[in-house]
């Protein structure tokens, strides 16, 4: 039992020394970054292909696509227009900072003003895995239901931002906007949260803003 | 990395043991067992209500459900008429035969006709875990998109039937089930699958008598 524990610490406490050394060369770079969370069609790649609808204009934009297998998402972030990067993770079950850290190779980060990494989607283990990146996002999606935060709550104690998407769907399915609130609020009391729609596109510009400031302040900064 | 592949395949075929050990004990007790397994939300555990609810004045049943934290899960199992015992993993990304066996000891096997497992919410690392149980059954969900069995294709190729739900949300979402079904195909090409709603009831009937037969057919071997 011992031994296991050692073992899970020493790659945690390795990984976390990559993310350091990945935060460093993002903040070299002035450049701002995410990373975006979320259970298997909560919807990251439509916030990635909506973000970058909006913002394509004022910055330059990377993306880079941690996924189990195929280059879907990263095919719908370059067609999207940003210059995406796929990570093909060989059946792991997150992205770490090793991943990332070769990614970032792939990329001339001085160029870009906002790096979106799409982790792979999974509600449990990319928690244990920082990126090194500016802030952790997570998208929630409202037909996976209230319960999500009491079920999984390391990844809500843990981000910066909650997209709440999927709001289209809400007139036909059970979703206790309080209940799940409640959990979240129990979990991360002061977490930003933005319900939206990738669909009919309702909220997308108040998290874009948000986004937007961030760029800006980290190059003022 | 000769190392770390050594620890993957002694957990493994660790796991594979007590897999076969929980195989043999539900064998002896007649006992016909479904490990349910989905991403987060995908309705797992509206599945098993549902199931519940048409099996339960045939068979005696149990459910054992698998949840990072809280008991959510087995309340609703019980509730819907399951002898129920919750799992906690504790992190854990799945439920593993080790786990299984510790749950099967609270319940007297003899006395039960069918067992329902239900796994963590990941459409990665369950995979990887054999139980032991007759038949590995994965949900999909509609609003999760129609990528999914070429981004987890893992999940796909070991399961022994898929049940599509959330079907009566498909004029709300963009969803294409040729190409849903051609990624099956190729993945998994006999296998039987369940389109469902469990809002509206629609297909759970032909789910309900699969899973009827099968517990008729291990009564009588």
């Amino acid at each position: 039992m011992t031994k296991k524990i050692s073992i899970v610490e020493k790659i945690h406490s390795a990984n976390d020394q990559l993310a350091a050394e990945n935060k460093q060369q993002l903040n070299q770079a002035d450049l701002f970054s995410l990373n975006i969370m979320a259970s298997p069609g909560a919807g990251k790649t439509s916030i990635i292909e909506k973000s970058l609808e909006l913002l394509k204009s004022d910055y330059k934009i990377a993306a880079i696509d941690g996924d189990v297998a195929t280059s879907i998402d990263a095919n719908r972030a370059a067609e999207a227009g940003a210059t995406a990067v796929q990570i093909n993770t060989g059946g792991q079950c997150h992205t770490d900072a090793h991943m990332l850290r070769n990614a970032l190779m792939e990329l001339d980060l001085d160029k870009f003003d906002l790096l979106l990494v799409e982790n792979v989607g999974n509600l449990i283990c990319p928690a244990s895995f920082k990126l090194g990146t500016d802030k952790n996002v997570l998208i929630a999606s409202i037909p996976e239901g209230d319960d999500k935060p009491y079920k999984y709550p390391a990844m809500y104690q843990d981000v910066d931002a909650l997209i709440i998407n999927k709001i289209d769907l809400l007139p036909y399915v059970k979703f206790d906007m309080e209940y799940f609130q409640k959990g979240v609020q129990m979990l991360n009391p002061d977490l930003i949260t933005f319900p939206v729609s990738c669909t009919t596109g309702k909220g997308i510009e108040a998290w874009v803003n948000w986004v937007s400031e961030h760029v800006k302040d980290k190059k003022v900064s």
